[in-house]
């Protein structure tokens, strides 16, 4: 696997657009397309929400029930959820514009939305930018780019990757580009992320390689605890690599699926890193744990504490916030066990043993703190499992950002 | 039921006091304690996180089998958790030294600690301040007042209550006071809550009563989803109201309860509305939920959610956000069909209906939500039960208290 420059353009036949429709505010880009020039397979998957933003019901009804999906409409600004029939409306009309101008069924056109919930879309500006991006959209890694740009709401940059892989003399690329920032809990999937690829692979494989990459992807991230209305993951693929078509699971399977996890653990990763306001990524790792599910559970406690977040923008080695959150998440253990570690690229300490913390100096933990990427590493010491789970710092920004957001 | 002045020393026979042992910070209480002139039966119920401080752990141990109590130390500064077996042995040296000062067995001493997690205390000026308690201690009004000062931490109000109520022509009372401010997301019980009372009733009772009761006041909180290693709530009943003791269930039994759940509500309430760096009180009542269970888990799952806090502190009716978390509690429903409303002394206001918005006033809604009491009113329309719970909004201060909370 190699990565590569570029992002949802970079696997062969995907174009991508960005533009300014001035959905909610002036002078900046908040409409992306992509667009395959042949049909795709297309996997998907959504948030577990029960108030489903409509582009998500729209989304999940053409995964599930057309023969194949083409192009790729988001806005930011306006999230289309809790829009009710109007919103739906809005979705079909969208699709309806696209499949006029690009040629292509109304039931191949996947839409996504991001941004303030419960406000309706200004249609004629989504109308307008659909046009606009229909006459933009190219295959050059830039497009791409300008896409992932077009998609932002709070996020401070842009997130896209792509990597190859051979399959049977083949090169498969693999890109994506997702959105961040607030609301982000996924489960399922996480906020807005959109992969490519020319593999060719059936869609009941596409399906099963993006389902099972997700778990520990974007559902390992969490900004704030709050699981949107509009998480959704697609996953295009048109075949144009020429490869011969994955059937069923083996070698090309496995590869395939090994650079579909880097793909969305980059992403994922990334949008925890660039959380509303925050100044580091916080990432925990479990290591020995009793099951996969365990640590799971336990490094995403961790990450999600409201306390341990503020600790690590504190830069304070306050470790029995730590602790305190791997006790409360449902786990079971014995706490005089555990092993905890604070790593960064300014160094490993170890904190907390037999119960106790281990006298350490809390000048160099402070040293280690402060850097932008913190991991807190925990030990448990019941078995071989092992989960990590990203998250961010809590900050005044965050709460700024999120007190007058709508403002 | 009548509520009169004071707290832990209103009902006959208890004792309190508080003073400054210098345990984290100098010059400030730190100390209290609660003594009954008899002994008492003993409820409590603790934290459900694996990693408990000492103090839950000895205090488990009396309730659990022990004939009864007498006494309570409580200190604030250090919580006495993942101190290991040290922290066990300070749990006996301060029941020990109690006991010598009071006359009183050993394991009629209750301890309790709140504070930073992984320090040891400073057994010494521990020992100094229950001798300082023991000879201050006095069955006053004030008394009960000064220990309810003594176990604040980033408490910015002390927090106390007491009520009457008439048992077979004798008058009984019941008094408590807790602490609260952060890590508070109670789950079996909160902080610390300590009430007294001077009702003859039998353990098993007692305990039934205390266990129920806390299941819609303390477990119906959150300042920020960390559930601490040293939530407990004990209740003592020394039986010098001279009501013939309540041995089974009936309408003595069903006054009691009542009068206890009016105290644990309004500690619950007030620690809600005093949460680390909280403007306000955020409620989230939820009313026609299918069951009781349900009608729970989407209060708090609204009063939990950082974006609904942070929108309650912007004063900003981003009533999406509200509609999110009741989507991703876990609980099925409708969207369609539930109604939104926000109301406070301002006024009551229908902001959300059949899916969509109302199209309501943005500055009448901000009116609303600019009161220190805001409620958040969800029906649900699919049956009878209600609950309601009690939350804070999340602020710049909440940040600053917990990104250098230990310096």
């Amino acid at each position: 696997m190699e990565q590569i420059q570029g992002g949802v353009t970079a696997a062969k036949g995907f174009e991508a657009a960005g533009t300014a429709a001035n959905i909610k505010y002036k002078d900046r880009m908040d409409m992306a397309m992509i667009y395959s020039s042949t049909p795709c397979k297309v996997a998907g998957t959504f948030t577990t929400n029960v108030v489903k933003a409509a582009p998500v019901m729209w989304d999940k009804d053409i995964v599930d029930n057309s023969p194949y999906a083409q192009a790729v409409i988001v806005n930011a600004g306006i999230a289309n959820a809790c829009t009710g029939k109007q919103g739906m409306d809005y979705c079909r009309e969208e699709a309806q514009t696209a499949s006029g101008l690009l040629n292509i069924p109304e039931n191949s056109v996947l839409v996504g939305s991001t941004g303030v919930i419960g406000m309706q879309l200004p249609i004629d500006r989504i109308n307008e930018g659909i046009k606009k991006l229909a006459a933009a959209k190219d295959g050059s890694i830039e497009a791409g780019t300008t896409a992932s740009k077009a998609i932002m709401t709070t996020d401070t940059v842009n997130k896209e990757i792509a990597v190859t892989i051979e399959l049977d003399g083949k090169t498969v690329t693999i890109g994506g580009m997702s959105k961040g920032s607030g609301m982000i809990h996924p489960n399922m999937c996480t906020m807005l992320a959109y992969i490519t690829t020319d593999a060719a692979i059936s869609k009941e494989l596409l399906q099963e390689a993006l389902g099972n990459s997700i778990i520990d992807s974007y559902n390992m991230i969490s900004v704030d605890g709050d699981t949107s209305t509009n998480d959704t993951c697609l996953l295009l693929a048109n075949g144009l690599a020429g490869n011969t078509e994955i059937t069923e699971k083996g070698e090309a399977y496995d590869k395939f699926c090994e650079a579909l996890n880097f793909v969305n653990t980059y992403l994922a990763r990334k949008m925890a890193g660039d959380g509303e306001g925050a100044t580091a990524l916080f990432e925990t790792t479990v290591v020995n744990a009793a099951t996969k599910q365990e640590a799971r559970i336990l490094a995403k406690s961790v990450i999600g504490s409201s306390l341990c977040k503020a600790a690590i923008y504190g830069h304070d080695a306050n470790f029995g916030r730590f602790l305190c959150a791997l006790g409360y998440s449902g786990v079971k253990f014995d706490p005089e066990k555990v092993e905890l570690f604070f790593e960064s690229k300014a160094g490993k300490m170890l904190i907390y043993k037999d119960g106790v913390a281990t006298g350490y100096s809390e000048e160099e933990a402070t040293k280690i703190l402060s850097e932008p990427e913190v991991t807190v590493l925990v030990d448990m010491k019941m078995g071989t499992e092992t989960a990590t789970a990203w998250g961010c710092d809590l900050t005044y920004d965050y709460v700024k950002i999120n007190a007058d957001y709508r403002s």
